[in-house]
């Protein structure tokens, strides 16, 4: 296809340090040559659009991270092992010099890929009249049975989730407030904030973990990125069962616990209902409880059981949530999930 | 990932009359679930922009063809099989009935899905600020040996190429013309014109060709999209060697052979270097004339010589191309290829 108006993706192929095995032929031709090997495939693919998804301002490198993190997390989400991405980049015309803006974007880029074995096999570099959009295809592998997804909870499955929520969305109300966009300053401390604004920019998909749990035996998993009350929503409607989440059980840093504190308000805003953590959220069945969690301390990731998936009833139809705090049941918040993601 | 302002993607899996045993899970997880069976694969993107690719008026069901058309005529350039695509939309926030235009899309893309048997298994929806842009990844398979690149051609080929060229590009100067943006308007007929319009708007990929002549042997192909001069110039850059052309060899239709006729500044500006044809140009081994030229038959498909591979030397450097006309060389326009693609 034409419209290389920018020659740059052809260079990112010699910017990559990494090699696979299974890459026949990378970027340059119509199409790259991958062999799967006779593996099965899981394939997702995530459009950012600056002033949308992320500011237009934020730093090339923190961006290329980003870009490849959310959509490394939806493979993590089920069960599989990243191999191969693609990277479509509409770049606005004349605005500034993107061959040094790209190869920023490729330093963060590259951090994780290298990290995880993932190999950018295709693409194009295309100009734009408006803002900066990508686009990632993400390719990765997987066998036999060992896959997650949203249609396999059952009732009496553990909710379990990943590391820490609410950080992200802690730090984009900070990131708001300083930019007199709305949001919520709070009184964080520097090492605070910077650590909130880490998680918000550096997301770690849970790959290994992820593996590791499909492997097992874990059956329903989604990556949590449009919030923690939202992406449950998802396996519980795919799933046709519903759950009892306990609010003050979700996984918490430090600085949310500090700064939350014992309002069940802010746990609902940040680890609730913030989204861009790119945790996984689990059901698990019991039998499976001892190994997941020791495949966790094995990797050094929080793993925390936030409450159970129950068969729908005429007072919780399928799909919905009832959550505790505290031990006694609270309304849920008006609207889970966002829109707006940064 | 988070960020799908409209839930539109959600609604095409509906929309699909196609099914694939392969596809173990579609849209509406967090990726999808496919299976090659051991079978090889063969993976392009490409980035459309309104305004830039496309006439920001485009009938959406012709924009939804030719958004898979192109990606699928990377697949057959390289001999593959096509299988799954991803899309991709930034849709322009507010602007109009999107769900409707959607429909109107999904009507083209299906024409050409189905016939070609293509699954649409993942993808998503955003809002941009910008200009519509689309994203798609296509997804093809293919076995053993069988398989083309650029950097396949050998001296002594012969440089074959599939349908007609420059159709598209004498449409597109109408179009620019039509519009007072340039172009040429030159005296079709209404059914020229009409016949020219459809070959920019709804190119046929050529796909069974391309993996006929890729289990045949052919192990140098590209798809003809930034005009046959660049596009050619791609296989032999990529293969270090360089060709013999006969400009008034190339094939063209009887729309463009009656208007370019015998001025050879119209046969560089349309076939030569004009651009979007979606023709295949093989380098193809002298024994395998014979056996190429009965499946174009069998297909009802023009299949021309144009010119032959040879060693680079001193006057005729790698990559390079001699061009002659009725028999004399001539000059090689100033510039091969263009950079908008509408």
């Amino acid at each position: 296809m034409a419209g290389r108006e920018f020659a740059l993706i052809d260079k990112l192929q010699g910017m990559q340090r990494i090699g696979r095995g299974d890459v026949g032929l990378g970027m340059g031709d119509d199409a790259a040559l991958l062999d799967p090997a006779g593996r099965k495939l899981a394939v997702s693919m995530d459009t950012l659009v600056a002033g949308r998804h992320f500011f237009a301002d934020v730093d090339p490198a923190d961006l290329g991270w980003k870009a490849l993190a959310v959509n490394l997390s939806d493979l993590a989400a089920m069960g599989a092992e990243a191999a191969w991405c693609l990277l479509g980049l509409a770049l606005p015309a004349g605005q500034r010099d993107w061959e040094a803006w790209l190869a920023a974007f490729m330093t963060g880029w590259q951090a994780l890929a290298q990290l995880r074995q993932v190999v950018l096999v295709g693409g194009d570099t295309v100009a734009t009249d408006g803002p900066l959009t990508l686009s990632v295809t993400a390719l990765g592998l997987w066998s036999g049975d060992a896959v997650m997804t949203r249609a396999g909870a059952q009732a009496g499955d553990g909710i379990w989730v990943t590391g820490s929520l609410g950080d992200a969305a802690a730090a984009l109300d900070a990131a708001f407030a300083e930019r007199g966009m709305g949001g919520m300053m709070a009184d964080w401390s520097p090492e605070e904030r910077h650590f909130l604004e880490q998680r918000r920019l550096r997301p770690s998909p849970r790959l290994t973990f992820g593996r590791q749990a499909a492997a097992l035996g874990v059956r329903a998993g989604i990556d949590c990125s449009d919030g923690f009350l939202a992406d449950l929503g998802h396996i519980l409607e795919a799933s046709g069962v519903a759950a009892h989440v306990a609010l003050d059980a979700l996984p918490v840093s430090a600085a949310v616990r500090r700064m939350a504190g014992p309002d069940p308000q802010l746990w609902t805003r940040w680890p609730l209902s913030g989204g861009d953590d790119y945790e996984l959220i689990l059901g698990v069945a019991p039998a499976l409880d001892e190994g997941l969690q020791a495949r966790a301390r094995a990797l050094g990731l929080a793993l925390t059981r936030v409450g159970e998936v129950v068969a729908p009833g005429r007072d919780l139809p399928a799909g919905s949530v009832q959550l505790s705090w505290q031990g006694s049941v609270i309304p849920l918040p008006a609207q889970g999930g966002h829109e707006h993601v940064f």
